[in-house]
């Protein structure tokens, strides 16, 4: 029973094996909607917790808008309708009506279909044209935290599902130098988070034309290398520019007391993060799981042979419990009546970084065992030191897992300059490939057609350097990444 | 603009004057879906925190189940489908195509429609039957905080949406005592928060067999008494008893290795609450907020007439407002270039309990000036004593809200034997009726046809009583409360 898959076997099959085995979350009867188990749901928590505080001190406040869009809405703009109305769930009536064969089937038809939205863009800024009417109504900075749906025809858990928990964020500035920081500044936001609390080393940019947002002047982007050396886009933040503003009428008197359309911005960050997490630190022994963000940060595992012993270690171990909780560490004791060994698995499984193991010579000692999940590390600690020590690991374990991702990372980035090292490179070993590319649509549509890579972003930080296109020679002034993406 | 109708004018008409002024929420452009606007999701944030976190104090866990149901789910529970079939939204198409007139429509017909779902109970329970096995999987408890849709036809911001968020627990149990006694536990847990909290003095009991959830046993409620002297049912915990178990097929080995089903429970509380908040304290000046509940707690008002008053009495006020963060008082301080009347006023609507007036003869007095937003008292406090005084203040405000309401539910609920008086004393003055009534449903449905009361509840706490049915005159044991209700 929750058998893992070898990552060298089968990779996607290790994936979900470590789902299962973690108990995150599981496919639904619904196709294509996940069920986000409570274990996978802490994560999102956990999640939500910190980036709604990181928001909130940037001045966003949070709201909430219709789950239905009215389909003239989405036609508003008109490539943000074309980037979403094949996979948008319709409604179409609202009722159910026995029919003639004792069942149910709809009744009641709407005169106007209804979209379940796949993005919050046009019903939210409805109601901004509303709400603004002159520049002391600027900045507008809202979020919300809903659920979204798309259509998806292939699904996985948490990478692609046809619904999914996010948050969007939503604002309109009166100038466009202010909506352009704010891009960046919630980009930026996301790859800090993303880096200190999970662990995950993000390269950010700005995407092609081709991969933008449908309705955007740009966006930008972070992304993460899972362990297979593809591509995890982990959250976008987008220019908006005055495109939806012209489609709504958002517009305001500014101090001149003229006229002008607001300029904005969207981002959002949704439960895949919760994929890439798993993908980069996880283990053939199943999930691993960086303290900062673990809803359990270390397990206590005490151990006995009689009923006197259980008794005397319970005691010890929900005292250490306690004296831990005090400096806000999360503990568990597992007080089950199994072998340790089976307790041992299962919470390896589950990625508690930390497993405390005390039995009754430990006692006598006044001592235990701390066992680290990331490196399997054991190592036998005075009692009188546990807390100093307890912190001291789980902020080494935090640091390890940034450590080894960005050495995978580094190592499987390679700069390529020609189009067969390119081709062969891709075909030889996955990672990203740091080439130069002119700049048209056309060379980035041939390079994917003929290796399955797209350009993941054209990254903030980088030098400046002259060089020639991979795929056409043409000029290039910087490198851009590609890589296969899920 | 913002004005605010009498009470005593029109009721219905304040109630929605208040959410304006008070920036609350908002009819959206679809159809009975509200836009809950940043300060009304704000106390929703402040519900959502509290309640969490007790309801994790009793073993249970988040999680998230689909937003969609099959039609065929919901169909196994008879009485259940009954009660929701006519007022679903219905997904049937999954794409939108271009028609010939230049437009989009519906496209990619499903096999099989899909429900937005109207309550969790089938799809959730879909999942249960898969998760439980044995005795030592239950309890199973947990629950979720999402978005609901039922279509209603007459919707009222907060109060009848045909969208709206809440939580929805689902627990499973070995014993039917366990899960009798969860029922209870959860709504004593509504009960004890709405009166702590939201200052709501909270009647709990049975809902009649004509009131109760589609599909369970029993259900019970909380109920509390608006300033019109209707009821509005606040939160309601669902004994489902083996009817979900029996259609899911959710059954455990027991501890004899027999097969058995599970005993099941649901309870749930929603964005309505903010309507009961709005209209139990709320007065013809504005919202009028609890202080455990406002998220904002007090705003400072600094007065002055020129730059240099203006300099030094900010400084006063953001080093006063420090002092008071520092004792967890949400604190604000308005230094927007406006008059000091506009700015009471302003903030009078929104419902912050303490407004702090500093002037500069303040800061020579060493004093400032508290007014309470729910008394309109004024008074001058030393700035030495001020944290005491600002705590304490809170305290008192918190305390009068629920007296206030209290006595006002008190002197409107009366106690009614004849027939004759139960018709005459609903259409003199609105209110709560105690009466008896002899448990049929016939009874119960002629009254409410003959006054449109309801039985609101049978309340848990009360004396028997022998007395006999206030319509039919058969013998009861004890009184039940009517009502009218929204």
């Amino acid at each position: 029973m929750d058998k893992i898959t070898k990552r060298s076997e089968d990779y996607s099959q290790w994936y979900l094996d470590v789902i299962a085995a973690a108990d995150l979350a599981e496919n639904s009867s619904v196709r294509g909607c996940m069920v986000i188990k409570p274990n996978g749901y802490a994560l999102w928590e956990n999640i939500q917790k910190i980036l709604d505080a990181k928001f909130k001190a940037t001045g966003v406040k949070n709201a909430y808008f219709p789950l239905f869009i009215p389909k003239t809405f989405l036609e508003k703009e008109a490539k943000h309708v074309e980037g979403f109305a094949k996979e948008c769930a319709v409604v179409t009536h609202h009722r159910l009506a026995a029919n003639n064969k004792g069942g149910l089937e709809p009744a009641s038809p709407l005169e106007n279909p209804l979209i379940v939205r796949p993005t919050s863009e046009t019903i939210i800024y409805d109601a901004y044209a509303k709400w603004v009417e002159s520049y002391r109504d600027l900045p507008l900075l809202i979020n919300q935290w809903c659920n979204i749906v798309r259509w998806e025809m292939r699904t996985r858990l948490f990478l692609r599902t046809t619904e999914f928990l996010w948050q969007e964020g939503h604002t309109a500035h009166a100038g466009k130098k202010e909506a352009e920081e704010r891009t960046k500044q919630m980009i930026d936001l996301y790859k800090s988070f993303m880096e200190e609390y999970l662990a995950l080393p993000i390269i950010s940019g700005r995407k092609t034309e081709a991969e933008k947002f449908p309705g955007a002047d740009y966006t930008t982007c972070v992304e993460a290398m899972m362990q297979d050396g593809k591509a995890l886009q982990t959250g976008t933040s987008h220019m908006l520019g005055q495109n939806f503003a012209r489609a709504f009428k958002i517009k305001f008197l500014n101090e001149k007391g003229k006229e002008e359309y607001v300029h904005q911005t969207s981002w959002g960050l949704s439960t895949r993060l919760i994929g890439a997490l798993i993908m980069v630190h996880s283990d053939d022994k199943g999930l691993v799981l960086p303290p900062k963000i673990a809803p359990l940060q270390l397990v206590i595992i005490p151990i006995w042979k009689n009923d006197a012993e259980k008794k005397k270690v319970l005691a010890k171990a929900n005292s250490i419990a306690e004296k831990l909780r005090e400096i806000s560490i999360e503990v568990e004791v597992d007080e089950r009546d199994e072998r340790p060994g089976v307790k041992f698995f299962g919470w390896e499984k589950q990625g508690v970084p930390i497993r405390l193991e005390i039995g009754p010579k430990d006692i006598v000692n006044k001592s235990v065992v701390l066992a680290r999940r990331d490196n399997g590390e054991k190592t036998i600690v005075k009692e009188q030191k546990l807390a100093a020590e307890v912190k001291k690991t789980l902020t080494a374990i935090q640091k390890n897992l940034f450590n080894r991702a960005l050495d995978f990372q580094q190592k499987n980035t390679r700069s390529i300059d020609s189009w067969t090292d390119f081709k062969n490179s891709l075909k030889e070993k996955p990672g990203f490939i740091l080439a130069h590319w002119c700049g048209d649509s056309k060379c980035e549509a041939a390079i994917q057609k003929e290796t399955k890579a797209t350009i993941r972003c054209i990254p903030f930080e980088q030098k400046k350097e002259n060089g020639k296109c991979v795929f056409c020679g043409k000029k290039s002034t910087n490198r851009v990444i590609f890589a296969k993406a899920y």
